[in-house]
């Protein structure tokens, strides 16, 4: 086998064989076959594209280049929930605990932030004294007591998808489907869940676009899932502006506690029933999304979901007192208030800059040395269909360091996108794709 | 300007600048843009293709990054004359003292083979004696004097275009028009002629399987030329079967003193009477492609074209004896006759095939170490169109080392394609392009 060959025939548009794909990924982690010749397969399948099979095929040697985790010491079906990126997302901190409440355990490791803010880890680390570093066995072990634990990721988890992403990275050949799909699910498949839940961003902040490349790309994901025999669903979510109305580390601490608490931002609480539910429904703890959504709702009410959060910070030596009491939380020194400076309704708030903004302010990396700042942020206090009037408070920083405060009060400015004419609620989930097909709610 | 973006643009389809183009083939020359960009973006081009412009810069990028032959102490307007590639072509043996000898001066640096036989260079060497490495002044002086000189390549000759190449040769982006017409031309335009007939070989045994596709690529190599102002003219030429009877070093200049002397086989005195002709308006030494024919006839017919090959074998040290007595060129040990199996007529002989024959017997280059044989190679008894019966010779192999011959014996009873009913000869040239447009002769 020649990995030439293998590009022409890609390259040709035909279907490549699991041997082939093989040939290709090993040869790429081991040396064998050079980063030009990737690059350039690349670029075939970003014009040619994958079935369903090839990517399967695709994201299981990616899976196998690295540590597969085995969870099957946790007892129960494990859920895993991936998002595909946007800015104020903080469902995981409120899904965690909350699922883990309603019976679903969740043995979750999560990456450190590059960009707008930090990772889940990053925001949990806001917590005084909470440890993201634990060994399997205690991990496993938790997770068996109180049904959740939330950790760094560790070990060598597919190596030959970093590699590849950095490679896609500056050739061009990221916004492939089939490359972004087998990326996405290499990871949750080596990280050994049985079902995946994923939450696929739309609009302007997101990846994609476009809702029907986003269901593209649910797709894609689903019949991975399917092929491998890990059942999938994906929701596709707005992205149109940021999630809530917090974005920082300790402040999306905040927020999540707040809707564990019963009262988050509507758009979060939401999209975490919709999520939550999912994985309860994979997780066989309902029968239906309904009873799953009443569930869910129930464990909010009666504090459970919140306990859940305690217990967890307490198991991974956090400092629960602040979980209750979230103004011990770190804050910033200063606010600033970000003023509209002309008037109409919100139409959209482009949430990358939003991002790039709270990145500004130090609570995100601009690169991997970066020191976040797990104080600051923005607290947007305007959202969409809010009618504002010139003078209005936009949003509120929380600043540290003002050397770049200016400049991110410039681009939130500018994120705001005013209509002189009532503007409506968009829906906060556009469809949900799962192997029984795709359901679509506009 | 980072390469990233540049590789973005060309796989969106859009068009280049120049100072774009410079950015990657500058960069990919100093090694500040890495292999992995560069084949990323050769998919892309594949894909999306480059407009007459862009191949044009592409083209003058390549023949900027090495040394530019400056032929201005040579006389009159220099013609140069390039094949895509052939079996059994050795159209510059004839073309080169022929057009000489009809007032156009020829300033030729040739390469040496690699693959079916060996180059011109190579086919040179098979005459006792014969130089192929001149310096510069004693080249130039030599065409000054006699009209032609055939020498091998020297000196850094488009090194961005070298190394360009061999890494689409190993990335499956080599069959892309601008790139194919752009390596080429880059070639013809840092040797420095002032105009250029091209002969673009179309057919089984051809790069371009397919007419459209050679027009195309010679409409792409014409339009180069008139961007960057040398005037180019291609001839699409027939390879559905080898050119002349002839395959092998010592045996093609045998088969070219036998043209040159007015008894060659038609096919190739008919192509190198069409290139040469155009050869001759373009260096301004005929006005019509009628007269043209005629003068190179007349050189033929009154000798003068012959007696210019031996006093340009004579200026580069060879023995002319050898050009008037062909029968003390080197000769092959051993003469094994290939018989046809069944009855027919030939419908087509697989080009490709013949040339492997002929390098299994030794004639040409399988790496760049191999030795070549100049003495053996094939004679093709039957051409297409002959009636064939069971048990006819269909070839003579000349055969110095056995070892392979059975096996290159049963390569060539395979190339031949027989029919049951009779055949009509094609056409050998199927169409010319210039400036001016396409005339299609089928």
């Amino acid at each position: 086998m020649r990995a030439v060959d293998i590009i022409h025939k890609k390259r040709d548009g035909e279907v490549l064989s699991q041997e082939e794909i093989a040939f290709m990924i090993q040869g790429y982690s081991e040396g064998s076959v050079p980063d030009y010749q990737i690059s350039a397969f690349a670029m075939a399948i970003y014009f040619k594209g994958m079935n369903a099979q090839e990517t399967a095929h695709l994201t299981l040697e990616m899976a196998k280049s690295g540590d597969q985790i085995d969870l099957s010491p946790i007892h129960g079906i494990k859920v895993d929930k991936h998002s595909t990126g946007g800015v104020g997302d903080k469902t995981t901190l409120v899904l965690a605990p909350m699922v883990a409440a309603a019976g679903v355990p969740v043995a979750k490791m999560s990456g450190r932030g590059l960009g707008h803010t930090g990772g889940t880890i990053d925001k949990l680390e806001s917590i005084a004294g909470f440890q993201v570093e634990l060994s399997r066995e205690a991990f496993f072990k938790q997770v068996n007591e109180i049904g959740v634990s939330l950790i760094g990721q560790s070990g060598n988890i597919t190596p030959a998808d970093k590699k590849l992403y950095a490679l896609r990275d500056v050739t061009a050949t990221v916004d492939s489907i089939p490359l972004i799909a087998s990326s996405v699910m290499s990871k949750k498949i080596a990280a050994g869940a049985d079902a995946i839940v994923l939450d696929v961003k739309t609009g302007s902040g997101a990846f994609m676009k476009t809702l029907d490349d986003s269901i593209l790309l649910a797709q894609a994901m689903v019949d991975i899932g399917t092929e491998v025999g890990r059942q999938t669903v994906a929701i596709i979510s707005d992205m149109d502006q940021p999630l809530g109305h917090l974005i920082g580390n300790a402040l999306e601490v905040e927020e999540a506690i707040d809707t564990l608490r019963g009262r988050g931002p509507s758009d979060l609480h939401d999209l975490c029933m919709t999520l939550g539910s999912h994985m309860l429904v994979l997780g066989e703890q309902a029968g239906t999304i309904d009873e799953a959504k009443a569930k869910l709702e129930a464990h909010i009410q009666d504090g459970s979901a919140f306990e859940r959060l305690k217990q967890l910070v307490q198991a991974q030596q956090g400092d629960a007192d602040m979980i209750e009491h979230p103004e011990r939380l770190p804050h910033a020194a200063k606010k600033i208030e970000v003023k509209a400076e002309s008037s109409g309704y919100v139409a959209a708030i482009e949430a990358e800059s939003i991002g790039i903004a709270a990145m500004l302010l130090g609570a995100g990396r601009e690169t991997k040395e970066s020191q976040i700042d797990l104080a600051v942020g923005i607290d947007l206090r305007k959202k969409v269909a809010d009618p504002v009037q010139a003078g209005d408070v936009l949003a509120i920083l929380h600043v540290n360091d003002e050397s770049r405060a200016s400049e991110a009060s410039a681009r939130i400015v500018k994120a705001y996108q005013l209509s002189s004419s009532a503007v409506e609620q968009k829906p906060l989930v556009y469809a949900i794709v799962s192997k029984d097909g795709v359901q679509r709610f506009v």
